[in-house]
């Protein structure tokens, strides 16, 4: 079963408002095992969604159509979907005394136009409205369906879960189809997207022709790169089992070539990874930032119960609040000795238990003689204080974002040696 | 001239990634006056992509391919594209040189599978990357075109302002087409979508049927609402003047409601507006955040030249902080006098002529009494400290930015103030 969802709205074409209702559908369908191979955008117009539609149904077995079911002239779903089972529409009765219904409890007099959304498609059954006035549609077309669901999102998933999964479920059994597909992310930092195809590419090859495992990486710039596992198993124990094997395969040959580059899975982020060693550790952090600005600290304070283990920090932006507020002797500031006073001085000065440090040259110009990129991250834990020296690639905002999450992936890395040195 | 989005990538079908980059370049097509009718999302499967290339290629006019030009096995859109042009893939020895350089540059060898990224359609044109490994192409089809762009968006963006839509827009040019659209992006801060709506009700009537000038909203979330003018003109200058007569009309209308809530123009973002009036004034700013968590200065920071004006700030997440390090006299945090108080101590602290502090509930919970979303702006300029008062929606990270862009409009608006006394 290959579901297409077809999302109607000019303002999606614009870029006025962002595709929230495909990425919750495709999402929703693959985690009861139903694939979505092609997604489409179209604008309000007649021609275009008849034209969209049927390239969906020419391939793909069923279609979820989202949006154009309201009540205004450029409500022009239902219409299109006649067009393309070549059947009229015809004004269903009873679905005017409930929209009716639904002004006259709200007090108000029903707009006449708010009749178009009691017109149906001949053959089509109609999916009730239980938080809005557009009713949904279940349109077959010769062995294919299509779904057609508002586009408000509230309404629509509701429609989803209440009525289509079951019916697209439904639809899967009686063709015989009963996989189950289950995912994992693996999250790093600090390997390229090339040298990670490499550890892996054993797997990748033994795995061709399989189609119940694949392996996907997914740059995602300033968070590192995501290695993605899907596995399609008989249920849900079997896709659990195929995924837990596969991950144990992957972590191995990642682990064997990079070290512990692998700080999250799923949703996990870098400042999860490092909340919850200080959480573990009852440490407590205290940030010097000149470089980044105070970039790591807003990424911490996003942690839910930062306060239990973040007590602050200072954006040393002027070489003068370094020497002051951090006690870093005067001289250069983009050096490994001026991070480790940083960190020392933050602290200090906040009364923390550890203290972390950035300091290096955004760009584009050079500065203390340090070529645009050099960053050094100072960290103070326990009796020793260390430094981490990067040279990274990219503007002003990368090279900063660059250094807050290897800053983090940095204090990440020395509490777990620390730990494995207790 | 027709443009279709194709964005490649399973993780866009599964719902694992919001599709950002169709939005962006819906807007930005639109915003030069170029129409995108229908986008798609496609997996990465080769015969999947080639079916929806050639959809594509059939209903429009020129195609925007992004994503799947990475080293991994999984980025196929080189070798899909290759199939539709029906051309064999060619290596192409500078563009090996080219990314060993890159790699060389940072001290790393180049995984063998980087050379993929050195594979060409016979035929087509390279787009040379700025940022990162994957170079762009420009693929002709019959009289059509294929662009095919990375998917990461800082590439992507990058590719498409330095040569594609010139491109696009010679191919405008060329099929005849001779109008000239020119747009202007005017930035607010503190009035509803349907506000703005109401105050330029007038103009959107006076211009319905005129297809010269068009006026449409764009809510920005945290960056505040942003209505755009575009002009259609016989030629620049015509253009230009269509734009700039509808402008003055436009602000008129807005401040006629609203007063000063536009910030900038185009791509001006508050920070700038901030920072040109500190470099005018000659005045440092210094900054105390609890509840943004350093969120301002991270976003001061990315202003070219900040060093000028810039001295830094004290992230005082923990209670104590603010005693120790800022002078706040002990009691509850989440009051005006303590955003009083944190200000002063800010200026103080790092040595600046101006201070600015927020503290507030990011939520879920209340504290100090106060519920989730209460701010409390603090401002000591001149011998003058004032504080605001704000009850901001959303969740922790949307009340956050919120906090800093709204307390960043204080400071503009406060130093418009003082301009205007002296």
């Amino acid at each position: 079963m290959r579901v297409e969802i077809v999302a109607v709205g000019t303002e999606l074409l614009l870029g006025q408002i962002a595709d929230t209702n495909s990425q919750w559908l495709g999402e929703r369908l693959a985690a009861v095992g139903i694939g979505s191979h092609f997604h489409q955008h179209v604008g309000d117009n007649h021609e275009r969604i008849v034209l969209a539609l049927r390239t969906a149904l020419a391939r793909s077995d069923a279609v979820i159509v989202c949006g154009g079911l309201g009540p205004t002239q450029d409500d022009i779903t239902r219409a299109a979907i006649a067009d393309v089972m070549n059947v009229p529409l015809e004004r269903h009765e009873d679905l005017v005394e409930v929209i009716r219904a639904m002004f006259s409890a709200r007090g108000r007099t029903m707009p006449e136009n708010n009749l178009l959304q009691a017109d149906v498609p001949r053959g089509a059954t109609v999916i009730p409205q239980t938080r809005g006035t557009a009713p949904g549609l279940i349109c077959p077309v010769g062995q294919k369906v299509v779904y057609a669901l508002p586009g408000v999102p509230y309404e629509m998933t509701d429609m989803v879960e209440r009525v289509v999964l079951d019916d697209l479920l439904a639809r899967v059994r009686a063709s015989g189809e009963t996989a189950v597909i289950r995912s994992r992310v693996l999250r790093t930092w600090g390997a390229s997207e090339s040298g990670l195809a490499e550890a892996v590419a054993e797997r990748f090859e033994a795995l061709v022709g399989d189609p119940r495992i694949t392996i996907a990486f997914l740059a995602s710039g300033i968070e590192g790169i995501k290695v993605r596992l899907t596995a399609r198993g008989d249920d849900d124990e079997h896709a659990g089992w195929l995924l837990a094997d596969e991950e144990a395969l992957v972590r191995d040959a990642i682990v064997g070539r990079f070290g512990d580059i692998i700080f999250g899975v799923d949703d996990e982020t870098m400042e999860d990874a490092v909340a919850r060693r200080l959480l573990e550790s009852g440490d407590t952090l205290g940030l010097a930032e000149s470089l980044t600005g105070g970039l790591i600290a807003s990424r911490l304070v996003n942690v839910e119960g930062a306060s239990r283990w973040l007590r602050g920090g200072v954006v040393s932006y002027a070489s003068a609040v370094k020497f002051d507020l951090l006690g870093v002797p005067e001289g250069p500031v983009v050096t490994a000795a001026a991070a480790e006073a940083m960190a020392e001085g933050a602290r200090r000065a906040l009364g923390s238990t550890i203290g972390l440090s950035v300091t290096g040259v955004a760009g584009p110009d050079e500065q203390d003689g340090q070529r645009a990129g050099t960053v050094f991250v100072g960290l103070a834990l326990g009796e020793r204080t260390s430094h981490a020296q990067l040279a990274l690639p990219g503007d002003r905002p990368r090279v900063r974002a660059y250094s807050a999450i290897s800053a983090l992936d940095f204090l990440r890395r020395s509490l777990d040696e620390r730990a494995g040195e207790a």
